[in-house]
């Protein structure tokens, strides 16, 4: 049975709703109002959700139910203590369960043009669904909500007190990533966020900004401008109500949105303990690709890239082509070239089975000035002379080496 | 049954073998002997001596046999067209075999004060036989043959063309070796090489150089002061006979034996086609630890290691800590850390399981100047009174939060 949800005015705010069914309305608008009552990545209202749907579940949370009533719906999906953690879960959501906040919160939604996108939209990002339990409620977006999907999109993100280095590779990655057609998400700091933001822009490419506050507020002041640019031609969103000021616990959250958004991750420059560390961390236990950017050892700011790639098996890429390759999913080039590469497979014995070692040993006995006899060529590269005569043979095709006075000199 | 070896005269150049008996003093010298005829990596050479013994495979060798005498001989380790084998080889060794231009090498080996290290010597490295049928025969050495096993070796090998930033990083790993009581291998070249020798001895450690040439004469020239204190607080080591010129490939066989050599090999600044790669995948062969040192990735200087770390499954190190830890053998710290580190390990959910989750909310939720009261700091942070009541607790004894004016205020 749908209950029919009374808890704000039909808000004009959910526009992509407007012309969709009742039922259509309601989910939105459940989803928008269990988002308003709890913190980001909250498991039980994540499984609330999946165990009645949004609307039942806003609607039991909304009347202030007796514990019990939300543990026989925990008790289903298996929590192990389901009346201890629907009385938890009640009493962190219960200070919240202000309805006319709720209405001004939709009212200033509308004001500053943001939009819903729920799951189930053709918009939402399937990657999100990964994130299980912990996945958003809902976003709120302002910009395109279609920006989402707007290519393969690929997580650049790194330290804001970066380096010249940092934001340099920073915005050539996010350049040449745009060139290929991928979607450039980020965090919307200062630093690196900032670089490949404005990079994507400047390459006519998109992006995507995930704040950890309200997207009615623009985080950090500084980034006003190029965050209203990222809305005005991708998206600026947030799972977080509007007014809702970023904290610390909000940004690691949201780093977990920029992580299960992107199909890889990619670590620029990072402090040892650079918040970036936790969205590589992210996309690591969701089991996306992780590449982190080397730097110089002496750079603290490279510390945390070189961590990921020590201790996190991330993979180093060094440009645009490498993480787009990341990013297309499967093995990244670990597997490719390997020790049968020309300049690395010469460990072998040193018979003429191998023509590219006989060619140089045969190079090395030759002299530019002296012509060497066959016998004398074969004594100083240590080869039998009828291997001596077909590597002559075919450096003479190639102009390398000519015959002089009985003997046979290099020419190049 | 052994044969007496008339090949040249008790040379004095087997100094170490003085007081040595007559079948010490023969096989060192036979080995000598065979190391003059054959190119370094002859797999057919190093299987005769594993078949007979270095003596009679110099007896046989100095005998100039007919084919099938050798053959029988390379039949047994299974070579699959022993006949073959034993042609081409004949053929290779044959126009040296000159005991005049022996006898020669030798004495000039006695006058630059070159003495022959062999397997089974105390001092072998015994690395070197992982190289099995390709292991050097013997190996000329000036200065202290048993500096070779002065600790822990470790192999820094890079680009002759390095930058600043890599001699520099290259001296700091060097010197922290050393200090660590570490043995520093490289190949005594200009650029990266150089510079490890250098700080090693600065830091009053042991350092070995190999020569693709033989050891009477230094090379590169420039290096000659260098090489020349090498030989003095070490070795420089070679195993191609005195008077040998070193050749392109002389120099990449050259390379498996530092590889060879050391417990780990460390690549610290590499152009993408650097002949330290070829030392890199003989290290990998062979199964022995390999290290790369990171650099930006806008250093065409760098883009060998990278590619290093990329394709090869190399570990990024970046100090002389992480170094030693390589070459300590077991991992080397890869599945340190995890993701259950504080700082990446945050993607669960929002209750109050965990601590260091739960103290920041509340932080986040505290303001220094308005005291909240309990309630609404659980409200602002999400959680229930209890979980808040709790962490204001911890933060009290901490002295991070303090009561006032009914409510409480962060005093941090």
């Amino acid at each position: 049975m749908r209950h029919r949800l009374d808890l704000a005015p039909r808000p004009d705010v959910l526009e992509r709703l407007r012309g969709a069914s009742d039922a259509e309305h309601d989910d939105a608008l459940a989803r928008a109002f269990l988002g308003f009552l709890v913190e980001p990545g909250d498991g039980i209202a994540g499984r609330l959700v999946a165990a009645v749907g949004p609307v039942e579940a806003a609607a039991l949370v909304a009347s202030d139910p007796p514990p019990e009533a939300l543990a026989v719906l925990l008790a289903d999906p298996g929590e192990a203590a389901p009346l201890a953690a629907a009385r938890a879960a009640l009493e962190r959501w219960r200070p919240r369960l202000d309805r006319a906040a709720f209405a001004r919160s939709l009212e200033q939604a509308a004001r500053v043009g943001a939009t819903l996108l729920a799951p189930g939209d053709a918009d939402w990002p399937a990657g999100l669904d990964d994130l299980g339990d912990h996945a958003p409620l809902a976003l709120w977006v302002r910009g395109r909500p279609s920006a989402l999907l707007d290519g393969t999109a690929v997580a650049i993100v790194g330290a804001r007190a970066a380096t010249s280095y940092g934001t340099l590779v920073a915005g050539e990655l996010a350049d040449g990533l745009a060139m290929r057609g991928g979607l450039v998400v980020s965090g919307g700091a200062y630093g690196i966020d900032g670089a490949a933001h404005r990079a994507a822009l400047a390459a006519g490419g998109t992006t995507v900004a995930f704040l950890a506050g309200g997207v009615d507020r623009f985080y950090p002041a500084g980034h006003e401008d190029l965050l209203g640019r990222v809305a005005a031609l991708g998206a600026v969103a947030s799972e977080v109500p509007i007014g809702s000021a970023p904290t610390k616990w909000r940004f690691l959250q949201r780093n977990r949105l920029i992580a299960a958004a992107a199909a890889a991750t990619v670590v620029v420059e990072a402090g040892h303990r650079s918040g970036s560390l936790n969205t590589a961390a992210h996309a690591a236990q969701l089991g996306r690709p992780l590449g982190a950017v080397p730097g110089p050892v002496t750079s603290p700011s490279s510390s945390g890239s070189h961590r990921l790639l020590r201790e996190h098996d991330a993979l180093c890429v060094t440009n645009a082509a490498e993480v787009w390759e990341l990013a297309g999913g499967g093995e990244p080039g670990r597997l490719r070239g390997g020790h049968g590469s020309p300049e690395a497979g010469s460990t072998g014995g040193p018979s003429g089975e191998r023509r590219d070692d006989t060619r140089l040993r045969v190079v090395d006995a030759l002299s530019t000035r002296t012509p060497y006899p066959v016998a004398e060529l074969a004594r100083r590269a240590g080869l039998e002379p009828v291997v001596v005569r077909g590597a002559l043979g075919r450096l003479a095709l190639s102009g390398d080496v000519a015959e002089r006075g009985g003997g046979w000199v290099r020419t190049g």
